[in-house]
C-alpha cells in the first residue's frame, strides 16, 4: 500500500491535451510565431549547440543579458521553466506548514494549487466588483495574518486589471514577508515593479517569454529579486533545470525584442478595439485590460461558451468560479480571427436578446 | 525579515558555471553530438515548431512513442525535465515529515538533497567494500524502517556497480513501498527493470536522454509506472513543465535510436579499454563498470585531480565524500581524448610511484 504525501490526493489532474481549434483564444498565447528574422537566428542558434553537454554557458548568456537590461547584477536573476516555476518554488520557499500565503481572488488559478503543493495556508484576498486591488486592505490582511509570502498578479490574470506601481510600492512599503509581483503579462501594460524592485529586499519580480515574446511553448521565465533572496531560494531549484534549447531561443529573442514591439501594440490595439465592439452588444460587459486578453460578462456566457466550442473557437469560460460567475475570457489573436470571432458572438447575441 | 520553509537554509548551493577543459570527462555526458543525420531531422523538427503555442501535441507524440516501445500505455509515462525532475518529484511524492526513504551510499549525490528538499528522514544504505548492493540487507533496511520510499541506482553512479536484475526483482517482492529504479545508465548494462516493471505496481522506473542518447543540455526524462502511480504523482508536475523543442528532440532522437547503437558499444569498448589499461597502473584500482564511465580509487587521487586540472582535463574527484575517499570518476570520452588522459595518467603514476 502505497503511502503518499499528505494533500497530494487532493490536487486536481491535468488533462493537458488540447482540442484542435480552428481558432484558438483560450491560453493568452501570442498568435503569432516568431518573426521570420529572428526565427532564422533561433535555427542559426539551436544548429550550433552542444545537445550532448549539460547546459552551462547558454543560460549564463541569457542570465547576464537579463541582467544588463534591467540595470541589475547576475545575482539578482534566477532563470526558470516558465514564470509557472518560479511561483512553484516561491510558494515552496516561504510557504509550508502554518504559514499562511495571501493572493488575489480572482486571480491566476495556479497560485491555490502552488499553496495546497506547498502545504501552506491559503488565504485568498477578494478584489472588489471591478476586479480592482484595494491595496490598503491587501496590506492589512497580509498583517493581521501574519502573512509569509504575498502574490500579486500585475495586471491581473483572468480580469486584465490593471495595478497601478504606486500600488505595488504601497504593499512593498507596508508589508515585511515575501512579496511576489508576478508580471507575466507587463509588456501589455505601462510600468514594471522592475524599477522599483532594487528598493525592496523582500520584492520577488517574476517575468515570462510565454506571452510578449511568443513562447510559451519554450518554457523560459525569470525572477529578479535581492541576492539574499536568488541564493536562498535557488537552492530549490534542480541542477540544470532549464534545457539549453529554451534558454538559447530567449536569448535570441530577447537580443532582437525592438523586432516585438510593432506586434505587442498590434496586440493592445486589437485588444482596444475588440472590447469596444463587444461591450456595445446587449448584456456583455467587458472589464478594461492592460493585458492582450480581455474578460467579458454576460448571462449566457455558458451557452455561447458551448455554442463557440461547436464551431471550433476555443476561449476559456469560467464556469462557477467563485468571482467569476458567468464570464469568458478571450486572448487578442490576429485581426482577422477576431473579427470571426466578434461577428459569432453578435450573431449569438442577437439571435439571444429577448424581444 | 524573511522567514523560509525550514530546511533550506542548509541546502548546499550549487556552483554552476563550468570550467572551459580541454578533455571534459567529468559529467558523464555523451562525448559526441547528434549524429549527422539525426541533427538533420531534429533541426527540421524544431523549425516547424509553433514555439507560440503551449506544449501540447509534441509531447503527447514522445511519451506515445515511448509508451509504444516499451509495451504499456500512454497512461503509464510520464514525461520531465531530465530524470532528475522524476527522483525529485517522487522523492517530494512519498517523502515528507517523519517519512523515511532507503538509498544506497555511495550513489547519486542529489539523493540526499531530495530527501532533504521533500522534509524526508534519509536512511543511507551502504553497499559493500566492493560497492555492491546487498539485496536481502537492502530489503530488511527497508521494511524494519517502514520506509516510505526506497531508491536504488542500476547500474550504480558513480560506482559504475552493476546491479542483477534477479536483485532488483528480488527487492521488488519483498517491500511494499514505493520502488524508484534509476536507470540513468541502464543503456550500457544488460536488462533494464522496465521488463519487469508491469508485474510490480509498487515499482517506478526512471530513465533519461542525457547519457546514452546524448541529449544532456534538452534535459529529457521520462519513468514507467503503474497508473495509479502516474495519476498521483503527475499531479505535483507544473502544467507544461516539459517545453517543446527538448520534447521534439528527444521523440526524434528516439525514433532513431537505432543510429545510436554503435555508438552505445563504442562508448562500452571504450569503458573497457580504458579499464583494462588503468588497472595495470601501480597502485590504481578500477572498480567494474556497467556505465559509460569508470571508477579508480588511487591513494594520490587530489593530487592527480590537481594535477589534471592545470592542465585542462576535467575528471570528477569526491574528496572526502564517505565511501569515496581518493576515488575520481571518468566518464569515457572519444578514443583519442581517453588516449590523453591514459597518457598522462601513467605519466604521473611513474613519477610518484616511490621506487
Amino acid at each position: 500500500m502505497l503511502k503518499y504525501r499528505t494533500g497530494i490526493k487532493n490536487l486536481p489532474t491535468y488533462d493537458v491535451v488540447e482540442r484542435d481549434w480552428n481558432i484558438k483564444l483560450n491560453a493568452n498565447e501570442c498568435n503569432m510565431n516568431l518573426p521570420p528574422v529572428v526565427e532564422e537566428r533561433v535555427m542559426s542558434g539551436l544548429s550550433r549547440l552542444a545537445f550532448n553537454r549539460y547546459p552551462n554557458t547558454e543560460t549564463e548568456s541569457l542570465a547576464e543579458q537579463l541582467a544588463g537590461a534591467f540595470h541589475v547584477q547576475r545575482g539578482n536573476i534566477l532563470l526558470a521553466n516558465g514564470s509557472s516555476e518560479i511561483l512553484e518554488k516561491m510558494f515552496f520557499c516561504f510557504g509550508g506548514r502554518n504559514h499562511k500565503v495571501v493572493y488575489p481572488r480572482p486571480s491566476f488559478s495556479m497560485y491555490k494549487i502552488y499553496a495546497d503543493l506547498s502545504n501552506s495556508i491559503s488565504v485568498p484576498f477578494d478584489l472588489d466588483e471591478e476586479y480592482r486591488l484595494n491595496a490598503g486592505k491587501f496590506v492589512e490582511t497580509v498583517n493581521t495574518n501574519k502573512a509569509h509570502l504575498a502574490v500579486v498578479c500585475a495586471p491581473n490574470n483572468p480580469t486584465g486589471t490593471h495595478i497601478p506601481l504606486e500600488d505595488i510600492e504601497y504593499i512593498a512599503q507596508n508589508i515585511s514577508c515575501a512579496f511576489v509581483v508576478d508580471e507575466a503579462y507587463i509588456e501589455f501594460d505601462k510600468k514594471s515593479a522592475t524599477e522599483i524592485q532594487h528598493k525592496y529586499p523582500h520584492m520577488i519580480v517574476a517575468r515570462t517569454f510565454s506571452k510578449a515574446y511568443g513562447l510559451a511553448g519554450a518554457r523560459v521565465g525569470y525572477m529578479i529579486a535581492d541576492k539574499k533572496i536568488t541564493e536562498m531560494t535557488g537552492k530549490v531549484f534542480m541542477p540544470y533545470h532549464l534545457n539549453i534549447l529554451s534558454a538559447v531561443t530567449a536569448d535570441i529573442v530577447y537580443q532582437m525584442r525592438h523586432e516585438y514591439e510593432p506586434r505587442i501594440a498590434m496586440m493592445i490595439a486589437e485588444r482596444e478595439r475588440m472590447a469596444l465592439q463587444l461591450k456595445q452588444m446587449e448584456g456583455i460587459k467587458i472589464y478594461p485590460s492592460a493585458t492582450n486578453f480581455i474578460l467579458m460578462k454576460y448571462d449566457k456566457a455558458a451557452a455561447l461558451n458551448e455554442y463557440l466550442i461547436n464551431i471550433g473557437i476555443g476561449v476559456r469560460s469560467f464556469g462557477n468560479a467563485p468571482g467569476l460567475e458567468n464570464c469568458i475570457r478571450i486572448s487578442a489573436g490576429l485581426r482577422e480571427e477576431n473579427d470571426t470571432f466578434m461577428k459569432i458572438v453578435k450573431e449569438f447575441v442577437e439571435n439571444h436578446t429577448e424581444e
